[in-house]
């Protein structure tokens, strides 16, 4: 253990040439840009670079760091570009953002976009102690009841649940902007995925999720950040949507 | 669309029964701990259930969603189970547990514990400005110096170089009871741990960290759930700590 007066030392007193090792992604600082620069270009190397539905499948590498997980991302459309611009264009109209947890919120960007950003978790609860249903997908429910998800960037990350709620609210009318999911596990995670895809596909609404057992709330947040960015491209003129 | 009317059919009018499919981890409800169980239930086929190590790794596929991942741990300790003994009773003395970054926080489970939860991003902002420094490198050396990290459960879930941060933090005298990190990414996540695993063992300071790019915020809140789970075991009787 230190003693006070040695703590004073620490941090702020060094050197500034120290610090040049802590950069990274997310930072506003001019050494965090050039080293999230670097690891796009690591991912890009891994990842073809040639569609819109390949800056989605650059992300979940990114997130996941594992360059395998591009090949188990689904897009639900026409075509692979269709949830992405639809994601973007929604994004463009400020349109909500709705997040299953806090978790996946915490994990939305705050830059780039004026879209509200709102968790379902914690409405419902009522709903929930008279069911025995989850309360994830109680909220999801009452959010829906409310009109919420109507138009929305709908994101399940976490809880398979949710995502079979939310295809159950699809099924009945509901009409988001795109859904994106990637809730992970061993117990309906990839099932509640399946049948997001069959009933988006279905009713028209394009969807972002992936295949298998893997996904979580880091992986939802990095793709809807994705769709910010290529909003934030085609707001500058670098991209264009079809 | 859906008229408002039909809308007000939904969610609180279904028939009870409908709803047995929604259930999951993480909620209160009665149909989701039995959800739990099962998925807990699977993943103890995958994994041994003998040591308290075994159940970080246990965690850890279950935080992922893979198998394969319960290989890619690593415990810095005298035994494997060292810093899940001291992280479980750092849970039971009420220690702060020290998050990097927002989404971590927001993982923390809120029950089975008296742990205030603080998360280091936020500080440090006139450090990162002057330095360039990244903004979570930056808030851990803050947070440092005002001494937050001694006796901590320090948890890294996002950003490398706060796991750098965290480890010059231990060298220059700093000892968390225990740190939990899983960086993940393609820029200095693996070495960022591995500079943590040589700097804690160095100083006798306990840590689960992992091996390879994968990791991330989701994972290092699952481990650091599952030592509050074996702190609530060890307070029931359940289990004993060494």
């Amino acid at each position: 253990m230190t003693t006070e007066e040695g703590r004073q030392d620490r941090g702020t007193d060094r050197e500034d040439g120290d610090f040049e090792e802590y950069a990274d992604l997310g930072a506003t600082t001019e050494n965090a840009m050039d080293i999230a620069e670097t690891s796009m270009d690591r991912v890009r190397k891994l990842v073809p670079d040639e569609t819109l539905a390949d800056r989605i499948r650059q992300k979940s590498v990114h997130a996941t760091g594992d360059p395998e997980f591009q090949h188990l991302v689904r897009f639900t459309g026409e075509t692979a570009e269709e949830p992405v611009v639809a994601g973007a264009r929604a994004v463009l109209e400020e349109r909500p953002i709705v997040t299953d947890i806090t978790m996946v919120k915490a994990g939305i960007t705050g830059r780039g976009h004026d879209c509200p950003v709102e968790k379902a978790i914690g409405n419902g609860a009522e709903l929930a102690a008279r069911t025995g249903m989850t309360r994830t997908a109680a909220s999801v429910l009452e959010l829906d009841r409310r009109g919420v998800y109507d138009g929305a960037i709908a994101v399940v990350g976490n809880a398979p649940t949710a995502a079979l709620a939310l295809a159950d609210c699809i099924e009945d009318g509901t009409r988001p902007a795109v859904v994106v999911a990637t809730p992970v596990g061993f117990v309906k995670a990839a099932e509640s995925r399946k049948r997001l895809r069959d009933v988006a596909g279905e009713h028209g609404v394009p969807a972002i999720t992936n295949v298998g057992r893997r996904g979580g709330s880091g992986l939802a947040a990095g793709l809807t950040n994705e769709l910010v960015h290529v909003a934030s491209d085609a707001r500058s003129g670098e991209v264009d949507l079809p």
